[in-house]
């Protein structure tokens, strides 16, 4: 299976010494085979010159071949290495905007005081019409403690603030929902239920982000209990609403019902929970879930409370063992635990027509390369394989869709309404093996999955938006 | 004096039924004294029309005339009465935006996985690269409780999110800073310090606003002390910054040293003391304050803390009594009290050329027209007098020095040096008495303010960027 990296293009800024010629520097990249696109002249002085040159390389290692090659050669000075990844974060990728300029004093008398003092009065008299005049009609907080951030684990507020404007950047570009992110520098759960409550007036939804597990689970209960807008935990629901809908999808192809599927999970974590809850409330009935020591025994008590849970509500055949007993018949096999846990031996043991959704990232549970003359359907999260199961499919209609209604909640029926809009997404005569899932760029996506949810939250008595059409 | 108002533009949804012609609407607006400037059709249906009638009228009681007037109509039902400050305000003044679009996978996977997982790393290594790779660089969080939210006083945190977004429009429309919205549904001071503390990760700087005196003093002491960002509570200091910038032009004018002066200082809360301070700093030594009960006594002991510290910092002549024991020969009188506190016999017992700054909004102390036979200079905070002293002339630009410098802080050489820059943004030919103050709309004033705050910062060792040319 290919590494997954899409190249690195580099600018090396170069202090080059009198002395030197720039062939020393051309010879030393191609040596190291890299690939020389551009130079650019930053300043000449007395007795060097400073130049940018950017160049090609195959990852991160061959970058290090490059540098390495240049600072053997006498005379050249590698000043700083930058990429274009790092470039585009310069300053970071989000900015606040006014909606209208602010030129003259009328600008300023309606934008502020005087003209605010009214608007301010309207709100206090009747706070539902925050949502009319403040930009808590259509804004979602992004909020972190740091502490499960993409496969780095536990780094922090600071350092996730990379991911969550990247998330305020989805938003905004596929649903056209404004987004902040907040990253919090503190990790107690009681802290941050409190300061999530504290900032909720100024937004119209909570978007919980890369919080470890199990403190995510109570954080998100506590706080859709205890506020009046959305609180959504997307590495739960996300991948949970978008594994459905490629299984809505699936199913179709393989001939087979939600009720009669046998589905094993493994990694009972954020998302393995949250993918089982949302497979039940669509009709699935007999679902295994198995972690690092094995299958979750039926009715057997454990510590951690989540397994606690699994235990009672999974298992109807009391399997015991490891994933071999699990997957013994199984119909459907998803994976949200880590590389290298599915073999091929498992896969010939499961029924007709296997499905096979390995999502850990960036490595899934088994390479498709090896695992395709052994199923029917194979997904992944990785964007070098179709059917990729990717939560930006979900979250930006999702809340483009409560917002809309100015739901109280995401409940369990828009989070199914949205997964049916994503599968409905492929028509059906083009549904195939290779293409249960919608690509992110399609268009339509965004504006079904917010068609279907609000209507699911009017149909659920959740919405609060009196007319679609109010003025 | 005039009322401040600026009129109204309204517009009015009438729904009118069949058998009303529409000239039952142009009598009704007519006679109210409204003036029509525009009709639109909304919607036609089987027995009445539904229209919006833009109207102008001269302020809010004009409005409930013209309405009160339509409704005794028969066949005339008013649905909705919007103004074009209210329209302005739909759905929020401000937005938050990508800073460059995500088209396809490659922008994709640079913004967001898997590429800006090396983003993180770097900052995970080395959290000062916050500063480079996140909207940290620029960005600038405006908190309150709304607990003294304009003249409204203690509106909460929904009703003030309509200043504080219009905040966040001018930092970005004057300085280019970013600038978001949180307000805290809490007014407990260790609480609001403890939020802060927790959010400030992802922010360059921190700016409070509308927070209730005497909170506000431990709350942004608190934080400036806790945080490595600056704390600047602008009520306070915005208001001291922008007063000493039309005090040392007015010093000019009537050829007084700082040193010199006697300044009375009305209304002893949050701006009377910071703008006290500042004063000091910039070389004042005779300063009284007086506020409700009457003068502060030097040494006395006072219950409320910050009096206390009034009285140990000010009055060296031990002056009593009330404002006209205060105010007998002094230069300067500033206040920001309430409407009618300074009367024209107190000025008469003011020395040579008396300077005035009455700033009590939306009322000054006493009217322009009727202190101006008996001073050589007054400025308000009311924008249809010359010389108003409005804050919108220092939180851009200080804060965009301070995001410059990369300041661990803002402390009084900067502010003193913003209020200079200010100052000197008049031409000394152009100094007069009418014109101490430059307008908010004189786009030199940010660049000074910007570079002065800056340089002070390096001067002081609170900048923490290591070149400004730094790549």
């Amino acid at each position: 299976m290919a590494i997954q990296t899409n190249g690195l293009s580099l600018i090396l800024r170069l202090k080059i010494g009198a002395q030197a010629a720039f062939s020393e520097v051309t010879r030393a990249i191609g040596e190291a085979g890299g690939d020389i696109i551009a130079v650019d002249i930053i300043h000449v002085g007395k007795d060097s010159v400073i130049r940018d040159v950017t160049v090609n390389v195959h990852n991160e290692d061959h970058r290090e071949e490059v540098v390495r090659a240049l600072r053997k050669r006498a005379g050249i000075e590698v000043i700083n290495v930058s990429d274009r990844t790092f470039l585009v974060h310069l300053g970071g990728k989000i900015e606040v905007q006014g909606k209208m300029p602010v030129k003259n004093r009328d600008d300023l008398s309606r934008v502020y005081t005087p003209g605010v003092a009214r608007v301010c009065e309207a709100i206090h008299e009747d706070p539902s019409k925050a949502f009319q005049l403040t930009i808590k009609r259509n804004t979602v907080a992004v909020v972190t403690d740091g502490t499960a951030v993409l496969g780095l684990g536990d780094i922090g507020p600071a350092a996730a603030m990379p991911v969550m404007e990247g998330k305020a950047m989805l938003f905004k570009q596929f649903a056209g929902v404004d987004a902040f992110p907040i990253c919090l520098n503190t990790k107690d759960p009681d802290e941050i239920v409190q300061i999530v409550k504290a900032i909720a007036p100024g937004f119209g939804g909570i978007n919980l982000e890369d919080i470890s597990s199990p403190r995510c689970f109570e954080i998100e209960e506590r706080l859709r209990k205890e506020l009046d807008i959305p609180v959504f935990h997307d590495d739960q629901h996300g991948t949970a609403v978008v594994l459905l809908a490629g299984l809505l999808n699936a199913i179709q192809i393989v001939e087979k019902k939600m009720s009669d599927l046998r589905v094993v999970v493994t990694g009972i974590g954020a998302a393995g929970i949250a993918s089982t809850k949302i497979l039940q409330a669509a009709g699935v009935t007999n679902i295994v879930g198995v972690d690092r020591h094995g299958i979750i025994e039926a009715g057997k008590s454990y510590e951690n409370p989540m397994w606690d849970w699994y235990a009672k509500h999974s298992n109807p055949e009391s399997r015991t063992g490891t994933l071999a007993d699990a997957i013994e018949g199984a119909d459907v096999f998803i994976g949200v635990s880590g590389p290298g846990v599915l073999k091929v031996e498992h896969l010939k043991a499961m029924n007709r027509d296997p499905i096979v959704f390995a999502m850990a990232n960036p490595v899934p549970e088994i390479a498709p390369e090896e695992a395709e003359p052994y199923v029917r359907i194979i997904a992944t999260g990785r964007s070098d394989y179709p059917n990729q199961i990717n939560n930006v499919l979900c979250f930006p209609g999702i809340f483009a869709g409560a917002l809309r209604a100015r739901a109280s909640d995401i409940n369990e029926e828009m989070k199914l309404a949205a997964a049916k809009a994503i599968a409905d997404c492929i028509p059906r005569d083009q549904l195939n093996e290779q293409y249960i899932i919608p690509s992110v760029f399609n268009a339509d996506v965004v504006k079904a999955v917010k068609q279907a949810v609000a209507e699911a939250a009017y149909a659920t008595g959740v919405a609060r938006r009196e007319s679609p059409h109010a003025f």
